[in-house]
């Protein structure tokens, strides 16, 4: 019986995704070898690599924009210091958006390459908002966000009109959601949430903006060094890469981010309603910045916590389990995961709720 | 029908590597989830972390030695970058031995940091030796060397006795032969040769080495960070490092680095022997500095190239045209490979001998 798996990354695939990068170990398009064992130079896996590129470009409308989609390795983590290298002029400064840990993580790499301007911070609040009415220097190199705070559970819904380019961590809602992608100069995710195995991090980048740092800029991590070897500088993680090219194709299937959008947003619906209504629980994010990604949420009663902990295991969902830095539950519910996932963990909510809620307001 | 897959990397593993992490992506240690959908922190993923990172201190004769194992995301070609990153004094200057493409690929990184003395070099010759007689400054932060060069096919046999830490590449000869591991103070190696699936990058690093560059490293390549976090500072690429694992649990059914060893050399041996004995081909390096894991050869008649290549792709052979700085052939004979594809090769190469070698002077 298959969980239903509300990890917050690495998370729940499509199923197909599983069934066909498991016979890809086996025997990779019917060539009597793995995946595994395949070059990267192979015909077979120069067609994975340029296909997968092309349907990022398709699915975020910047076809013949003058973009370039990189499947590139070290993850998120990574490109904290890869963006600075590459757009942080030498002289110059970089502006942050502190959203949460992994912003906050981005502007400790930033720091080390130049002035880092936090133009605005929800820290104080533990990040249960995304902040409004800040102000982009106008010189600065780049503005830098992360669109989605998966410890966090906020989302940003809208993006700042500036003149300055604008980098955007997409990690953690990447292809969830339609959006103006154009807005973007440069936007990077792991691949561990809607797009596939860990080990592989896309970066869709604005080719007119790079070069313009006046850094020496170490090979490997030199975005024009990448966009010139077609994704394939150095050994790409090619099962990883072919997990994100069946995952997309399934998303074509589904129509596309448009198509998986509704499913997104009756999924978040579900559950933050049950949220608000159900008096056993409530959110932590500020409302109109809640994410329709990650909900976090905590127990009225956190006495009650063994209780409703064996509930939902025994109802077979897994990873519920909130970060150390918010506490209580988190339920990611990525594009992968089912509708029914969502229902049957509102289920247990109301279970939950009927069999305690005397007992909780007697303990009071 | 499995092919004989003398590809340079990615390349073959086990066949019960390929059937255990295939059926990982679907259902793991009968978790009901897939490897794929799991946190990096369940408690089934950080004991695979902790299994790979004890088997390769215990294979390399290095537990309670000081050193540490790490794997981390971004090919060798990351830590060409990390090594000077953390071990160049900021004032001091690097020795490389330059020994072929991926020496050369290090020292380019190394030369953004510091002064990099290159003690020698066999380029003039394309590669085909090792140098010998050279002098390491005693005042370097480091001697980096390429241990086995997969494109020029030579290996290292022996190593300096020098004072300055020694930092070497194995990329593709990691495992495969018995040396005194604890002449190397860094150790790394991609894993798509001799451990597993493209994506993750073996580093074994003697921590009293390290904090002395007196740099200011980004957290992402300080190897101390990745030590105290215990090689999962950001999401590792979880499938990759469970095929290392796999890999390793079969290397020690073999008898460990000792047991691999011996048929290693029994396939090299078969090979060279054919080669030299062969009328139809001959060797390109040295054959003092010839590589267990890569031989690479050349027909002596180039014209007959089509009908060779015919030839070993009817017998099921693939992955063994040369790399194109070498031209002719290479035949990688990493690990997994089995004693009898070598055979194959060789039969191949006698037949093509007795069918052509008369119609090949005819021809001169």
């Amino acid at each position: 019986m298959k969980k239903h798996n509300f990890s917050a990354g690495p998370c729940i695939l499509p199923q197909e995704v599983f069934e066909k990068s498991a016979q890809s170990v086996l025997n990779f398009n019917h060539s009597d070898l793995s995946i595994l064992e395949i070059s990267h130079r192979s015909k077979d896996f120069v067609a994975v690599m340029e296909e997968v590129r092309a349907l990022v470009l398709e699915f975020l409308g910047l076809e013949g924009k003058g973009y370039q989609a990189l499947f590139l390795q070290g993850g998120a983590s990574l490109e904290f210091l890869r963006v600075p290298y590459n757009l942080l002029n030498v002289d110059g400064k970089a502006a942050y958006l502190d959203t949460g840990t992994w912003a906050n993580n981005a502007i400790k790499e930033a720091k080390l390459f130049g002035e880092t301007v936090i133009v605005a911070s929800s820290k104080e609040e533990n990040y249960n908002h995304i902040p409004t009415n800040y102000t982009i220097p106008e010189d600065a190199s780049y503005f830098h966000c992360t669109s989605n705070n998966t410890i966090f559970g906020t989302q940003m819904k809208s993006f700042p009109k500036t003149a300055v380019p604008i980098v955007c961590d997409m990690s953690s809602d990447i292809f969830s959601r339609t959006l103006d992608f154009s807005q973007f100069d440069l936007i990077y995710a792991g691949a561990q949430k809607n797009m596939g195995a860990a080990g592989t991090t896309l970066v869709v980048v604005k080719e007119s903006i790079l070069g313009k740092s006046g850094r020496a800029i170490p090979s490997i991590l030199d975005y024009q060094k990448h966009i010139k070897a077609e994704s394939m500088y150095n050994t790409p993680a090619v099962f990883a890469v072919y997990t994100c090219l069946l995952t997309l194709q399934w998303l074509k299937k589904q129509g596309g981010i448009a198509g998986i959008e509704k499913i997104n947003e009756a999924k978040a619906s579900l559950l933050y309603n049950e949220i608000d209504r159900n008096t056993m629980f409530r959110g932590t994010a500020v409302k109109a910045d809640r994410s329709i990604m990650n909900a976090t949420f905590l127990l009225e009663n956190p006495e009650l916590q063994e209780s409703f902990d064996k509930m939902w295991k025994e109802a077979g969902i897994s990873g519920l389990t909130g970060h150390r830095s918010v506490g209580g539950y988190r339920a990611s519910m990525y594009n992968a995961l089912p509708l029914e996932s969502v229902q049957v963990l509102v289920d247990v909510m109301k279970e939950f709720e009927t069999l305690y809620s005397t007992q909780s307001q007697l303990a009071e």
